[in-house]
């Protein structure tokens, strides 16, 4: 674990969404940290910074040490992880953790066009059979693939990486807690076939610093701005439930 | 630049898809590799590996290099980067080369939805109309979101990243490949608006090694049955255009 380092998160101020994964890595660890959009002018900050020269990032969320910008959960938790003794630093391991991380960003991407087929700019409103339609191909095939995938491969210790706690462990505790949220019938449907994948999530709900993260009100709730939304029309029945 | 080593690919035998990213860097290194699959029995062993015990991948591609099987583009190339020296070993740039890389990642993600806006378990003719919606969208605003943003971000030096040439500038040269095959009429009128991308292309095509694996059979054709995909219907002309 390399010195402590003081950190700026910039996502938007009203959701969980793809900010919450950063989130939860840098509360599990105790990081001084500033989630700027949720302070004054924070919006307008990171808006200012989309525009500005150089390689920013394509979008929220980013995080900001010192002079270096850097954007995409699964690279932002890559880079923070040893920083935040939050990931081995044997380079193999590293590289496991990463691509856990991108099937967890796989997920969330299909989970947000469960509501938004069509296209992120339009409402759902604007594009509710496409969403009946995908959201019963993913709750029928998709959620079972990637929890069925992520418990196969979790460790037999309790974690998904091995015997040690690391940030994919917190990602799948939100990927859980969105899924129950957002198709809590297939999800609750699921879950007697991934006992290591709860067994990780009560696991990751008892860290102290994360349990007293999550009562708090730096804890957004879920609502139906961010990724994983209730929509009652979406919450579909599989069949094999 | 570490030792050389010697690296199997394994991706399906018939398209480009996301594992041509990883031919690229391989191709362009000269590295010693072998692409599995595409060789007698190598669908089996692909097959096989993914359902074999451990921490397998969710899906292809992946690469095996001794006893390390990883999977996803990015994570793969931010692998085989340092050791292709395809990537500056400074670990800010190596961040930097990741996010433009996750980015080309959520490009070609999006492409693929152009075609399968419900599923990827259902045939295009079984999702024609979502397709046709999701074309328009993705012409209209994303298309040109995304190569202005690689455009904007791109150094001046003829470099997606600084003054050094990088696996990211392999991909994005693959990237305005398959917008050519997929979307020509939006592609085409944007190109005056991205000369730095242009560029980049035109140097990457004209490397030695890459010239002679793009005129080689190693090289498949793009086909419909890949990311990049071309269906006259969904050939929208953008108004912008």
């Amino acid at each position: 674990m390399l010195a402590p380092m003081s950190y700026e998160l910039f996502y938007w101020p009203s959701i969980q969404g793809r900010g919450e994964f950063v989130r939860l890595a840098l509360e599990d660890a105790g990081a001084d940290y500033t989630d700027v959009a949720r302070g004054p002018g924070g919006v307008a900050q990171m808006t200012a910074l989309l525009k500005s020269e150089g390689l920013v990032p394509f979008a929220p969320p980013f995080l900001r040490c010192e002079a270096l910008v850097i954007s995409h959960v699964a690279n932002i938790l890559n880079w923070l992880g040893p920083r935040l003794g939050l990931v081995p630093t044997d380079e193999a391991i590293r590289a496991h953790a990463l691509q856990l991380q991108l099937s967890v960003t796989d997920l969330v991407a299909e989970v947000h066009d469960t509501h938004h087929p069509v296209a992120s700019s339009l409402y759902y409103e604007d594009q509710k059979p496409e969403a009946r339609r995908r959201a019963e191909n993913f709750v029928e095939h998709r959620l079972p693939k990637f929890l069925g995938y992520f418990e196969r491969v979790a460790g037999a210790a309790g974690f998904a990486l091995g015997d040690a706690h690391s940030y994919v462990d917190l990602s799948l505790f939100q990927v859980i807690e969105g899924l129950r949220y957002a198709f809590p019938t297939a999800t609750r449907a699921f879950e007697p076939k991934m006992p290591r994948l709860l067994s990780i999530h009560d696991r990751v709900a008892q860290r102290p610093r994360l349990a007293a993260y999550l009562s708090s009100s730096r804890r957004l709730p879920f609502n139906e701005h961010g990724i994983f939304r209730r929509y009652p029309e979406l919450d579909v029945s599989p069949t094999w439930g």
